[in-house]
């Protein structure tokens, strides 16, 4: 049974009209007749199960029949990360790590950054995608680029992946439900790392190897779960 | 100081021409001029100080001043895995996966496979690229399709990720220096799981999500590091 997503649904809907572009996905490629079964999710957690009632392929209607109404993630996998060059990298961070429980990703502006902008609408397709598909019933935030210093500021007491020496501690004794931030392809610099560890941060390490800016942000998703 | 790859150098040269291809990258790209310095890697452990000694950009040559012997890798770490449909998707596992510490990739032959060749010179490429980036001096062995049934006989007693019911560990009981097996896009056949179970294989719980491939390969990395 094919999941569809309804952003604007209300908990407590008995109907529901699948975007344009879900009715065409729903009616034209997959080929759902009038009475089959599918489900919507809100991305907040409700899992609506519900029939095809018109199969307009523009404009698809479903009667609802049963609400589920799933529990919050156990982890708040939150990650701070400074966009790489090349987007392709934090698209295919972001899929993976939907797929593995991301509840919330932050863009960081760093002072190495070499991009400082993203394009949201696509990563958040790409999130209800990954949401979709990996049967997930919350759709992580994602937030656009916010300078180092203010989230640090605002978010204290996480953990920082840097490559400069110093007390680290390993990826096991990590504890959960804290923000993991992760810098651009030059590094953060030493006043940022200065800054985070100032703010309660602790620097962890990541490998024995050099990562990749992506490689490492998905090795703090795998030390939060 | 940048990395070049010297596969067919001896533990005790004095003397190295790079390969054409890199001895473009070298002088063309990278601009490195006479008597300049270099790492040389040839994937077994050994780390070649040199510096340029003949800078022409097909032959370019390197006197070999030092010689670094790394330890072997603390785990093996060996997937099998069937490839995915989409290579794509194979290929940026194995650059992850590299990154991380892989040290052997198998591709299996599953009842349920949408695809049954490899390209075997292009994946070497992408580990050779994700070793010199990550400054790893061992590059993984990478093996082609083979029957499900003969890895599983040869390669007893390991764990394997699948989506059907039953008794399964959780993955902070893995343990190291065990082959993990992953399946294709439609899972293994019910006949393959219980032919692992046969052979010594332990069930793991992946994931509380449905995961694609790739990413049940990765998982599968990062618990055996």
């Amino acid at each position: 049974m094919a999941t569809f997503f309804a952003e604007d649904i209300l908990p407590d809907s008995k109907m529901h009209q699948l975007t344009e572009e879900e009715s065409k996905h729903c009616i034209r490629v997959l080929r759902y007749e009038l009475d089959s079964k599918l489900d919507l999710v809100d991305g907040k957690g409700n899992q609506f199960i519900g029939k095809i009632i018109d199969n307009h392929p523009k404009r698809c209607k479903i009667e609802i029949e049963d609400v589920i109404r799933h529990h919050n993630p156990k982890n708040a996998i939150q990650i701070a990360v400074a966009p790489t060059k090349n987007m392709d990298r934090i698209e295919w961070f972001l899929e993976k790590a939907v797929e593995l429980g991301l509840t919330k990703l932050t863009f960081l502006k760093c002072e190495n950054n070499e991009r400082n902008s993203v394009n949201l609408e696509r990563l958040q397709k790409i999130a209800i995608s990954a949401m979709k598909q990996s049967k997930r019933y919350f759709l992580p935030e994602i937030e656009n680029l916010i300078p180092f210093n203010q989230f640090v500021t605002n978010n204290p007491n996480g953990f920082i992946g840097h490559c400069y020496d110093g007390d680290k501690i390993s990826l096991t004794e990590i504890n959960k439900n804290k923000p993991f931030l992760i810098g651009p392809e030059g590094d953060f610099s030493r006043l940022e790392v200065d800054f985070a560890i100032k703010n309660g941060y602790s620097a962890v390490r990541m490998s024995d190897f050099r990562l990749r800016t992506e490689t490492a942000a998905l090795t703090a998703v795998f030390s939060l779960l």
